[in-house]
């Protein structure tokens, strides 16, 4: 018998089974979330499915958020949002207000989430969660209803791809870096229902913010789940956090068996990674930032469960600091909660940019899915650190975007155009890595 | 002959004419303004009344604003911004961008508008230039477009009504008890097509904040302008601002005719006026906070064009500072302008806030009217510092919104329920008198 890939153990585990790559397997769910919009049909079938004696099977890892239409966008967001509150206070769920932040950003806060778990989430970035080694994945409303009243849920378990980066990366590359590359070069379906692992010294290397960065971004090549082995960085990051629902217990040195088996195996050394755009209108056209560069800009935008962590907005804001905008651009920052709106308005990061013209705005997911807070129109070019760029994602189907990372936004803001962060003086990679082994 | 009121001398002399009420009368206007919503049918007037010579008579007093819809919450918004973009680039008009804030507030804020000036503006708040001694008056996009390329406009010259308030208000009281008091006393059409003028001992003592929320709510009663007289203290509130635009000549002493005709006077002594609560859903509803005190609430709403300035932020911050907002109720906070943000950043009144856990906004109109940031779900109830709770104005034609003060609405956010400021420990009113006295 071959060994396990980190998937298949954390799915052994949960399954009491041996759980190989194709069998399908009944596991226990650590943590349950949903959102304003996906939350209500979850309730829905979650009362069907329960009838008169409904209860929750764990309230305290039923977990609700406010934060697709947040604030409230129009009566229906509104209504909805009621219906998340109501729900919450009659099971006794979990659940964060208007404000809060994005559901993936305020479960790695605060301690929901730690490495080996398993997570259902009714939102397709839930994959965010392997980020510190938790098997993450999402699912449909009507499955998630299900499994609040059950705290179980089936799954095929999925073959796994490797993606390895040896040595180090260049200045001004980032984990958003990587993973455009890794979407161009395998394509959005190229991983459809494979577990996708990340190693190697670069990615080993990194912060657990970039890291996040890895795993929420895996289902844009199909991914069922994006994992990076959790270490003892990952312990420190989650033992420095928020974490007041649910202890956790930190599995360091979880990772796969020397001789697991893969569906395939890509290696890339990082000094060669450059940084990456993804053209409009698909994750895939990941090209180096060289190729489009000079291409005209309206708006940037900061933030989502990709790049919406302080380290990213901070990022930005040094490039920006006591300059201006140029002035044929707009710039929209989301935090991706309130502890990011909080530190980045401690630390001054807040000012910085709304002294630079940029507008800064109350933590959620903001115009990522082009509802509100800063909608394309028609003929619109917008440079995102988001994660999806298809047709009419950010408003107008006669709108573009460009994805990017935090530092590549930052550069491009100064010129009107889309820049190479390299061209640019910025604070170095290292800075924050090495704040983060301090500061935790 | 008899003497004149405010609004005949400002409209003769813009005339040259004798401008007495029910005159008909070709005025020069001094500021033309339009936001995203109204803009766009007046640019499409202008341009067809213009031609292909078409040319703003004064580019440098023509101002757009971006505000009812920004940041961009649909296509459409996010096309009619581009449209305000597109005109005055075309024609060199003044232009804010989003997140810049209310239309009104920009105009006074930035030196636009001078006591003695004959303002119109594509939103039926232009009243508010009164607060500063101007005529200020809503029009149609039609006409404001037209008046782009002529510089003038025709008018009724209206009749006047005048309100005097003697002696001291209570602390606790504001300029929005007083015009909630008005607008309750003489309802909602009662003051239609007419001058209101605002004087006597206790509205002379107010600082301009406070004074432009009479002339702002003017339009409540169907007011045409609502003027207080303009003193010294306009004159050190303007030569304070920011104003770069156009330097203001500040017409102090101008005021009405000690033999004015007016069409009628009410008169009221200060110390007997509570704090008022306008109940759903007309303005005219006002009744005494004691009233309606113990009144449940989900939402409480600070900004617009009335009440968002830094002093009415202010007077909620020190309310919640150090406290939390009632467990059952959220806050949204929407400044008025983008100094507003900046002055709230850098006082610390923006943390308080978001400490005590409101949500604070990009400026700009906010969810005022329904659209975004904060819209109102079936049966949600509102305290808000705004203008209009006519039904579905916030939302859901379901929901209901009592109007109040920022004081009011402060307290009412500790305890979850409409609550009397005078029963809350606040910084005393005179506070801010003597801030603006130093400060001017």
């Amino acid at each position: 018998m071959t060994g396990k890939t980190l998937a298949e153990k954390i799915l052994a585990e949960k399954s009491g089974t041996d759980a190989r790559a194709g069998d399908y397997v009944e596991a226990a769910v650590d943590v349950m979330m949903a959102h304003d919009v996906t939350g209500p049909l979850a309730f829905q079938t979650f009362r069907e499915v329960t009838g008169d004696d409904a209860e929750l099977f764990a309230p305290e890892r039923t977990v609700l958020t406010i934060d697709h239409h947040a604030p409230a966008d129009g009566v229906r967001a509104a209504n909805n949002h009621n219906s998340v509150r109501g729900f919450a206070e009659e099971f006794g769920a979990v659940q964060y207000e208007v404000g809060d932040g994005i559901c993936h950003q305020v479960l790695v806060e605060d301690g929901f989430v730690a490495p080996g778990d398993l997570v259902i989430g009714a939102d397709s970035h839930s994959t965010t969660f392997g980020g510190v080694g938790a098997f993450g994945t999402g699912v449909g409303s009507t499955d998630l209803g299900t499994a609040f009243a059950t705290g179980e849920l089936w799954f095929r378990v999925p073959e796994t791809k490797r993606f390895e980066v040896g040595g180090d990366l260049q200045d001004g590359v980032y984990a958003k870096d990587l993973i455009l590359k890794f979407i161009g070069d395998v394509g959005f379906a190229g991983a459809t229902y494979d577990a996708v692992e990340f190693g190697g010294e670069a990615i080993q290397a990194l912060p657990i913010h970039e890291r996040i960065v890895l795993s929420n971004m895996t289902i844009e090549m199909g991914g069922k789940a994006g994992l990076v082995e959790p270490d003892g960085r990952v312990a420190r990051f989650l033992a420095a956090g928020n974490g007041d629902v649910r202890a956790a217990e930190v599995a360091t040195g979880l990772g796969p068996d020397a001789d697991a088996e893969y569906d395939a195996r890509f290696t890339y050394e990082g000094s060669e990674i450059d940084p990456q755009v993804s053209k409009p209108s698909n994750p895939e056209n990941a090209v180096p930032v060289t190729e489009v560069a000079g291409t005209a800009i309206d708006q940037l935008f900061v933030g989502t469960c990709t790049n919406g962590r302080y380290e990213d907005i901070k990022i930005v804001a040094d490039i920006l600091e006591g300059e201006r905008l140029h002035p044929d651009v707009r710039m929209v920052v989301v935090p991706a909660s309130k502890a990011v709106y909080r530190k980045a308005l401690e630390a001054g990061v807040l000012g910085t940019l709304v002294d630079a013209g940029a507008i800064f705005q109350t933590a959620g997911c903001g115009p990522c899915f082009g509802t509100h807070s800063g909608v394309l129109g028609d003929g619109d070019v917008c440079l995102a650190t988001a994660n999806r760029n298809f047709p009419g994602r950010e408003g107008s189907m006669e709108s573009r975007v460009y994805l990017a990372s935090p530092a590549t936004v930052g550069a491009s803001a100064l010129y009107g155009e889309i820049t190479d962060p390299r061209t640019v003086e910025t604070r170095r990679y290292d800075d924050y890595r090495v704040a983060e082994e301090v500061s935790s």
